[in-house]
């Protein structure tokens, strides 16, 4: 994988948002409407929440998808930054080496967003 | 709901990437590996691919996880000032009231970014 996964980053960042607001799995999983169990393996990567399962989650911490993205993006970038740092580099795709094609990312970038 | 759901976001930004670089559904499907029908019920926000699936179908377009998560999040925030334009307050929480709540925005920010 030349990534992480969108599930290991949400879970992730899903975990340490409950953290810093120091809840238990068990408050977070009741106002999401979810068991305790199914919220940790989610909080571990291991289960693909639905987007409903997601939103309801989100709004059990007080937050929205839409921070959650947020989120995820500044996760990312912070992942393609340790790769850089690290020196490296398999050859793969350079759109992930996000600081080396500044240009190729504006591009992807701007094919995906809207007009 | 709230907001949107992320796999119709998702599948929004997976069209109208796939449309501007004027390819086919069976082009990026191909790369992905998935079938073209998968791959059109995913653009239209019917089914909820798995995160591998996702990434495949990005990669499939040149792309990455990173730029959709950007894209996704893009996208909700418009979402929330058409909300506001349109002066649509139903009195569910305000944090969606995006320009109406940038203190509360920025504290749930907080909550959910890396230290």
């Amino acid at each position: 994988m030349s990534e992480p996964l969108l599930r290991e980053v949400h879970g992730l960042l899903l975990r340490r948002a409950r953290l810093r607001q120091g809840k238990k799995l068990e408050e977070v999983a009741a106002a999401a409407g979810i068991s305790m169990q199914y919220l940790s393996e989610i909080e571990r990567g291991r289960k693909e929440p639905s987007s409903e399962i997601l939103a309801a989650v989100c709004r059990g911490l007080g937050s929205n998808v839409s921070m959650l993205t947020k989120a995820a993006h500044r996760q990312y970038l912070q992942y393609l930054q340790l790769r850089i740092i690290d020196g490296e580099n398999t050859g793969e795709s350079t759109e992930l080496h996000g600081l080396q094609s500044a240009s190729q990312q504006t591009q992807i970038t701007t094919l995906l967003l809207a007009a």
